[in-house]
């Protein structure tokens, strides 16, 4: 099993030399954040919370029970956002975009509680936002109306909601800690000994069930328009969504990480929305040895290719091809998840903050 | 209808004056944080989140979906907790507990994007814990599971789960806006030209249908034991949890405040865990004009009696009845919640962090 992982990230290795790819680390030297901005207390010019779109619908199965009536109207498609904005502020901000089965929690505190992307941001200067996917988290689902709706007879079985949980057993391999629950890939970085709090972070997810276009896209777009300035970075399920938003407008996008992305825009579509914005597709370690991701990283490739051939900015980011191994797909909770968020602050910075 | 509406108000000052109060503006002159504490920035000294509790439970529904499967292991019952500990802090946290159809935004920015109470009370030196109930918003939810059971014929629909959704119109009467939608009462203090605030913040409510006994009272008291000396702020659906924490044990919390409850503990209950914990049980205005409300307050008012008969130290303050007016079910974004806010806090300063 070692002999065969090894000789298959050999594999990666000797391939990364061969395909083109962004030599991060001689254009981009990583600016790590100096000790006491890390360190010292986190000062905040402004904070809060807010929603991003929602529309009124009237139902008449909202309720079963008779202290809460079943007919009326309520919101629903609206995105929860939460924000901290630090003093000495960049005018470029960053939106955190959660992936599958998880919440904005996927970037705050680690399950082993050391300190989320979320913190770092703003540490570095960035106005930064995390948000709940439509229908996830602090954000409504439809869940009353449809459920009520097959309780009461007035629906069949079948036109329940497409409702999904991730198995412990199955976000193993997804996330690739290892090749099956509960072996581990040598020298993964997510914390395993604090797993449960992973697990404690993932929540049902309605997403394959919800109308399409999908509102998340949408409201990351109005989202973005407001921020004026603003790098989406998604994460798996999410990470074709800022590619959608840019589709929608290029307005206020100033770039994209997307990080372990479900899917790329396939490179045989119409590209021209992803040219005039930056863009970075990041993964990390053990993706050959997936057959879910190695499919996804090599579409990416093509999508990336294309883009830079059509005159476009994008670049493929392949951690151990640059020498960082060992990153799951959860990789903002992995062991040197602060070294990775100062790497892509240093391209946002580099290739975005410190233009107009 | 003013002239009713007036008259009954004038009634429920008159009987404030004939019934045991507080006489709180005589006992506590309420401090205000000074402008200064309240608008410069925010100065935390540590932030996070985490989840408290959480327990495996095993399912062959948790998929219909090929790429997910439907076997394994999920995790349920854990509570999410956002938390910032200011610099200088004292010693004394708080834990802020939303009621139904709502999750932690609850106290976060109101709807008219003004401070909520998480950051007022950080600005006023607590520790503040904002926790989401367990099966609502960031806090997992069997969703999955109960919903493909029936989805797939393995179980009829009336083992569908209770759940439900508050509609904006019957909201509107129990946040006690108006007497019905969308009439609004004379002087009421919710910002109702934000209400879609309100609206996008509202969820489904999984709660009646959860197993007994709920589990986030059992998780509020793991987190009172961990944070030592905690006052517990509860609100409506919730505002019953922090006696029933108590009531698994006293340790860690210091105090109890219930924002309107939807119940008290029975006065002809066993008092005993509730008289060593300094309380405050707090109702706005129109109670008396709500038929839901009404019973409610009654039925907390005998509660207060008895714990004081029996030697404890319960307060029971109705805003009116110390010349605070106007204030609605939601009085944590009303138009003066910042006041309200400091009247907590000088209770809490007053009763329980100048005590050992």
């Amino acid at each position: 099993m070692k002999i065969h992982i090894y000789a298959a990230r050999l594999f990666i290795l000797m391939a990364g030399t061969l395909i083109a790819h962004s030599a991060f680390s001689e254009s981009y030297p990583i600016k790590p954040l100096s000790d006491s901005a890390l360190k010292g207390p986190l000062i905040i010019n402004k904070q809060g919370s807010f929603f991003v779109g929602g529309q009124d619908i009237t139902s008449d199965t909202l309720s079963t029970m008779s202290a809460f009536g079943s007919k009326g109207t309520i919101t629903l498609d609206q995105m929860y956002v939460a924000y901290q904005i630090p003093v000495k502020a960049k005018s470029t901000s960053v939106v955190l975009i959660h992936g599958c089965c998880l919440t904005g929690k996927t970037w705050e505190s680690t399950p082993d509680n050391r300190m989320g992307w979320n913190e770092y941001f703003v540490r570095r200067g960035f106005p930064t936002y995390v948000i709940d996917q439509v229908g996830r988290g602090r954000s409504a689902v439809n869940a009353a109306s449809q459920i009520n709706a097959v309780k009461t007879n007035q629906a069949p079985a079948e036109k329940l909601p497409t409702v999904i949980a991730a198995s412990h057993e199955g976000a193993w391999q997804i996330f690739r800690f290892g090749a099956e629950y509960p072996k581990t890939f040598e020298n993964q970085r997510f914390p395993i000994a604090a797993q449960k709090g992973l697990w404690q972070q993932m929540v049902a997810d309605w997403y394959y069930g919800l109308e399409e276009p999908n509102a998340t896209p949408v409201a990351l777009s109005t989202l973005s328009k407001e921020l004026k300035k603003t790098v989406l970075i998604s994460h798996s399920q999410s990470g074709i969504f800022p590619f959608n938003s840019a589709k929608i407008s290029n307005d206020g996008i100033a770039g994209i990480i997307s990080i372990e992305p479900a899917a790329c825009p396939s490179a045989d579509s119409d590209l021209t929305p992803y040219l005039k914005i930056p863009s970075l597709v990041m993964f990390g370690d053990f993706v050959e040895l997936s057959t879910r991701w190695a499919p996804r990283l090599k579409a990416c490739r093509e999508f990336v290719t294309k883009v830079n051939a059509q005159g476009g900015k994008a670049e493929l980011l392949v951690l151990p091809e640059i020498g960082i191994k060992g990153n799951t797909h959860m990789l903002m909770q992995d062991d040197n998840s602060l070294e990775l968020a100062a790497l892509l602050s240093t391209w946002i910075e580099k290739q975005i903050a410190s233009k107009n």
